[in-house]
């Protein structure tokens, strides 16, 4: 049974601190904050993932080699700058800047990651960061401070935690993250930090990231653009006390669910905050022959631009939704096929039935959150995945943001 | 020496004939044409591509059935209906409109290809098509008409006709087409018919084709969508004379070039009459390790939304051409890297270099075509890529179109 907290954040979970500054790397106006440490009282074991793009920030490349020993107490995240493609000097600022937020919490340098999101192509200013890291004040509800100095162009914090009980233990997992999925106009995408009082044996918690970050994060896309930057980072410190959870227990399963959760929840945030944004597009393909041939189609549907375009319009043009799933190369056969929008179902064996086309404009003119349900009908694997429209204004906004 | 032809058409070449009517399937205006018919005097060797889209339009699927015989006499061509996702009724149609075609014009409809073009999910209206194909006029100068009646949303009509000389003979060849690269919000893309009097070998034709394929339509992309009805069809009648010319030969090699200038042309008309588009993006990427590398690169380049979006604002945001470069997964080393905006280098050994961002501006502001030179310095292989920038007049286009 997975519980919602209120107004929860990465320092929902026992034993973890956190704080942000503003160091002058954003514009300045009003509670900017662009600095930020979130930290485990004790060393926590960390599970990581981390961008596939071939050109990579020396943030995330210094935070990766650290990642390996499987524990870590913190981790020091800056906005505005993406600390990429700017040479050696990338990773010199990058362990400098570990050191600055380790020596302030006075923790061992090698025990803290670093992430950086924001502009490609400009160096950290070092001299800010120097002069500003003592400023972070760490307190154990310092969670969404540390959310709001992630931000770039983000609308708002996207934070979340939820308590489970596993073994009789009540345990906690808070989350905090930014990113408008990939559309993210400097590309330093997006940033995920997950902490927990859980105590999660090391080797799970990865198994358990990463299946949680396949059905959140990798099912979310708007462009099909990927960061240099994106991170995705958690810290199992078992604060909230019981034995370790390992593989194959029935607490892994109820950690796995919570982790799941609270990965969806941030991924669904970051797409209903794409730039431009009006609509999530919620996908859903069942029946299919694989989990991957689910995802992949369910991925190709919400990340498809004329479906995108449909949607901002209100316009149920599901031929569209049939190009996009058959571009996808997963197993289908087109006369089983059975479309549904908003639970009205448009097309049948394959072929659009008679439908109130009225009905379907409405039901998508009426809702914040557009749902496709395609049913292949050939097997049992089911997949969720989450765009959101395609406007004028991301056009308008992506077109001159550097000048 | 390729030698261009003004005004030329697929009826350019010696021995063929085309022509085209009003058929009623697309909205009547002043000389609107949406149904033609292309043929050849004589059975010509024949080669063809066919979309890879797991949903394939009717059309297509006997198309390419009976492009397996390596030869044939024409091909019936109609825009405004996809005649896919229709069902079972939809081969049928096909069928019924190669055989109304064929014993129009006198050959065996065995001999007669069909590619439909234009909404999908919908019928296509055989009474009418019944009753208009006897108003096809078949002319040897009939190619204009016949790329007009191709065209959906097409803004003008793409066709280009060059001429070679191979072993003292003159060979002509024509190519007639209709798209505007993977954004034809009906997603029945693109349709290109290249025609030619040499006399070419049938298996060096489909090499020779596959390789000019890859080599243009391959690489323009807009956004990625992939149509159910895309075809591409080469037809060689060898009325030219000439001994006919096998792959490996002084000959093969000039027939390859010229029919691979043409489809280029053909591939670049598309990508310039992109809904919305306003300029053309022209990407090479050069000294990678293989072939495939350097055209993924320029592909991921030429069609990531970010890329397309600074360039309607006329922004150099280098930092996005490295992103999506990186995302290719292509081999490459980040501090060998340089790109070129015009001519004008901003990028030396993977760092920004001072450069006067205003010349840059004022470059790719000042010019209908925005070129982008990335080199990889890795190795021997380039490839070039095509597409257009993303506007707010794109969006609107796409967001209402069925309703």
């Amino acid at each position: 049974m997975i519980e919602l907290i209120q107004d929860g954040s990465v320092t929902s979970a026992k034993g973890f601190a956190a704080g942000a500054t503003y160091a002058g790397l954003k514009t300045q106006e009003e509670g900017v904050l662009d600095l930020g440490i979130l930290l485990s009282d004790v060393p926590a074991n960390l599970a990581a993932t981390f961008s596939t793009n071939k050109i990579l920030s020396p943030s995330l490349v210094l935070s990766r080699e650290r990642a390996t020993r499987g524990t870590a107490r913190g981790v020091v995240a800056n906005s505005g700058c993406a600390n990429c493609c700017i040479g050696g000097q990338g990773l010199t600022d990058a362990k400098e800047l570990t050191e600055l937020a380790a020596n302030h919490v006075g923790v061992d340098s090698q025990d803290m990651l670093v992430c950086s999101t924001g502009m490609i192509g400009v160096e950290l200013p070092m001299a800010l960061l120097r002069q500003n890291v003592s400023n972070i004040r760490m307190t154990d509800d310092g969670g969404h401070d540390f959310a709001g100095s992630l931000m770039t162009t983000d609308t708002r914090r996207k934070e979340i935690a939820v308590s489970i009980e596993i073994d009789g233990t009540k345990v906690t997992l808070g989350g905090g993250a930014k990113g408008v999925g990939m559309i993210h106009p400097n590309m330093a995408t997006m940033l995920a930090f997950v902490s927990t009082d859980a105590n999660v044996e090391q080797k799970f918690l990865q198994t358990a990231l990463t299946e949680a970050v396949d059905s959140s994060f990798n099912m979310c896309s708007v462009d099909g653009d990927q960061s240099t930057n994106d991170t995705v980072l958690v810290f199992a410190n078992g604060q909230a006390g019981g034995s370790a959870i390992e593989a194959g227990s029935a607490a892994a399963k109820a950690f796995q669910e919570a982790l799941t959760y609270v990965c969806i929840s941030l991924a669904k945030d970051m797409v209903r905050d794409g730039e431009g944004a009006q609509k999530l597009i919620d996908v859903t393909v069942e029946s299919a022959t694989t989990l991957s041939d689910a995802r992949k189609a369910a991925r190709d549907i919400a990340s498809s631009s004329l479906v995108k375009a449909m949607v901002h319009g209100n316009d149920p043009n599901w031929g569209r939704i049939m190009m996009a799933l058959g571009k996808s190369g997963s197993d289908m056969e087109e006369s089983k096929i059975d479309i549904f929008i908003n639970d009205i179902q448009i097309v049948h064996n394959g072929v659009a039935i008679p439908y109130h086309n009225d009905v379907v404009v409405g039901a998508m003119a009426g809702s914040p959150e557009v749902r496709f349900r395609v049913s292949l009908n050939i097997g049992d694997a089911s997949a969720t995945g989450w765009g959101c429209d395609l406007t004028e204004e991301y056009v308008t906004f992506n077109s001159a943001y550097s000048t």
